[in-house]
């Protein structure tokens, strides 16, 4: 599988080239007989016997982009000046920015928004701390939380480096929900320490969205979180990925027309987003489910399972696996209905998904390589998701957690509970209508508009619901 | 001293009335011959019979606003439908938000400002560090960094209480010096706890604003993350505050002739404020500094100083008050050029100032009470200034936070030294031209232009000279 060029590879590069007639043309030539993309000439300068042109054009990687620029320069009589890439350009001094919400034009304004007013307000919620989410920023405001340690597929970058996807992730938050989040990217590895700074700085938040903190350390961080905040906590890699995971994989068997009680679903990645899918599968009904990871199947005899009692693996091989499958990821794909991928690329050929069940539905959603090649995979398989942008059925948390949290909110939540995951993946199905489902269209695209107030409503009612149940 | 109505203690209040000529009138009156002061008349509604008005009137405090509700409805015939309180409106939902400075519009955004394009430059920051001044909100993104326990006069109200002031200082931040600042309320008062803490969170920002964190806890927090941060520190109530009041007394010595370096300067309070406005005129070129506290004069035989030796007192003591006074806080004021109170209300009275040398300067800034009656006061020195907006010369760190922080992020300084706070106090002194300057105005207001860019621009330039004696 050969990655396109994309504009998430785009370079501007400013170019001196002399004013006869075929100079624009062998430009764009050369850029394009080395496999990029040129998708803006926009000239800056020109005069009778030269021009000055910028050249935008897309590539496949860093590697492709100075191979273009290289072949650009070789074109007869060009100079090149300057090589700006667009991605870089548009990330120039971060993406948040902290606007104030009230006027401070004169002293009247500023005696209300500060001293001595403020005192006031001050006083109130310190009588009466639910106030707080009437009169402070808490009410939208959430924390989305890492220490760098397994950001996207690089992992463990550090907290600086893991800002940018932070910022990019509040960014979102606001885009899709009108929520206000802010990075915090610690700077612990340490399990306590990261409980007890998420802990200390909570009380101003409404919402918690963990993110990209490796397993297992994932697991006890959330779970712990969880039990001594009066807020909820929500680890978006584990239950974001499964909540998605569950809404496309209900309208994958509705294509087919299976039952999700029925089918035998093999997991390869046991990791946080593994566990969390395997898990919220089987409170949706889920009956055979069977993960691997990178030591084989995961089942209760394994020797490094047998070694960890207690562990989350050897929860996870307990609560698994009722066929006792053993060997390779490979082995237990043989006949399965259902292949889900949150691990590395290239595991399986097109062999491996021939040899499935009829109708087989196959989410390959390692990134930026597939579990399996999805054109391959599509040859044999009935329905077939990635991570991807550029196939169909892009299997993607933005379709959630801007959602959830939405919901959490409006709802003033003091958890998430699975009857609340399995209400947003319920909901984020049913965007997608009877008659507008097919194979290529399982899940909604993340611009279809309304998709996060859809999914925040049903969150919603459901965080209503639990809390109307915990009360009667 | 009776507090004059105001704005922050402003009410709307929404009134039906009978339709008869005097009933408006009637009701203003009502309100004004109580004290109160009406600032708008809203005709919501009216017809031949009734009408419904909106009354926004300015009020002492919350009890002076509950009075004048019921002299409005005392008023014959008049029925109060609704009392809203104008600071309390201002502060509904909060009073910062947080927005994305980049589009998200289509595919080809998304692709750039999260996975896949987001990633080179994640790998950008993890090579080179520096870099993220460049592509992060660090740049320009200040923590503004709290434990709730010495809020305004209001003292130890907590995390969530504080966090009204702390969205308030954020949006003065924006508000005079365009800086994205974010609150962090803390929910421990265990030192070491703040420090580990802040140094967690501290990668992703450029500084540190700590406030109304309570003595002594405040000076070991912000020694020990000066050390051991790579961002400058800069506890507002202490530093904030004693460069403001360099500035004004440099002033206020150029008024009455003066020099610094010749005269005695009596403060009250030796808590955050007291002991960094000793420490900074001492370093501007002060001999003669008396401090006192609650027990009275600071120095070293006094019997709860002699039993902390190596405390922060203690050193204080030992640093200060040349010619050994002893006794009371009115004992050391008698004969003194300078009068500085950043204490508790009414500790002085007129005669008190009347005992202080020829052409003594008062800054009595406990707010919103005085050490002394600034009227009181005037009649014997020759200048007087408050923290208070409805005197003259008022004091007000506002006219120093912004542009210290703009200037350190402008220069990316790694720390705040002394010169740096010289560089500021001079330059906001320097704001008020020769020619302007009088008794009633040796500060600018604060709404006065380009105060925070030119304490910016010194401070950069103080930071930069730092940087390169250091490297001399």
């Amino acid at each position: 599988m050969t990655a396109l060029p994309s504009v998430s590879n785009s370079i501007t590069v400013r170019v001196d080239l002399p004013g006869r007639t075929t100079a624009v043309s062998e430009l764009s030539g050369a850029v394009e007989r080395n496999g990029g993309l040129v998708t803006a000439l926009d000239i800056n300068h020109s005069d009778n016997d030269r021009m000055t042109i910028d050249v935008t054009a897309a590539a496949r990687d860093a590697d492709h982009a100075a191979e273009l620029v290289a072949a650009m320069r070789a074109v007869d009589g060009v100079e090149i000046r300057k090589v700006s890439d667009r991605t870089f350009l548009a990330h120039l001094g971060g993406k948040l920015k902290i606007e104030s919400k009230v006027p401070i034009r004169n002293r009247d304004d500023l005696s209300m928004v500060y001293t001595p007013g403020v005192a006031r307000v001050c006083l109130d919620i310190a009588e009466n701390p639910d106030d707080a989410r009437r009169l402070t920023i808490k009410r939208n405001t959430v924390a989305v939380v890492t220490d760098g340690t397994a950001v996207l597929g690089l992992g463990d970058i550090g907290p600086l480096a893991a800002l940018p996807v932070m910022e990019g992730k509040a960014a979102l938050f606001k885009r899709f929900a009108d929520i206000d989040a802010f990075p915090l990217c610690l700077d612990t590895k340490d399990t306590e320490e990261i409980i007890r700074t998420v802990k200390i700085v909570a009380p101003e938040f409404a919402g918690i969205n963990l993110e990209d903190i490796s397993a297992p350390r994932c697991f006890e961080i959330e779970r712990r979180l969880r039990d001594e905040l009066d807020i909820p906590v929500f680890h978006d890699d584990q239950h974001g990925t499964a909540i998605v995971v569950l809404a496309a994989l209900r309208n994958a068997l509705r294509v087919v027309g299976k039952e999700l009680s029925e089918v035998r679903i093999v997991q390869a990645g046991a990791g946080a987003a593994g566990t969390a899918i395997a898990i919220l599968l089987a409170a949706a009904g889920a009956k055979d489910i069977v993960l691997s990871d990178i030591h084989g199947v995961v089942e209760p005899n394994r020797p490094d399972i047998l070694a960890a009692p207690g562990s989350d693996l050897a929860k996870l091989a307990a609560a698994t696996n009722p066929e006792h499958v053993t060997g390779t990821l490979k082995d237990a794909v043989r006949g399965a209905d259902v292949f889900i991928g949150v691990s590395a690329p290239n595991l399986l050929t097109g062999d491996d998904i021939a040899g499935m069940a009829d109708d087989a539905i196959v989410f390959a959603l390692a990134n930026p390589t597939p579990e399996v090649d999805p054109t391959a995979a599509a040859e044999h398989a009935t329905v077939v998701a990635t991570g991807r942008s550029d196939f169909a059925n892009q299997i993607n948390n933005v379709l959630v957690f801007p959602g959830v949290f939405r919901g959490l909110l409006d709802a003033a939540a003091t958890s998430v509970t699975i009857d609340v995951m399995l209400a947003a993946a319920y909901a984020l199905a049913d965007v997608v209508k009877p008659e507008q489902l097919n194979p290529a269209y399982i899940v909604p695209s993340v611009f279809q508009p309304d998709v996060s107030k859809v999914v925040a409503r049903a969150v919603a009612g459901a965080v209503r619901g639990d809390e109307s149940d915990a009360t009667d």
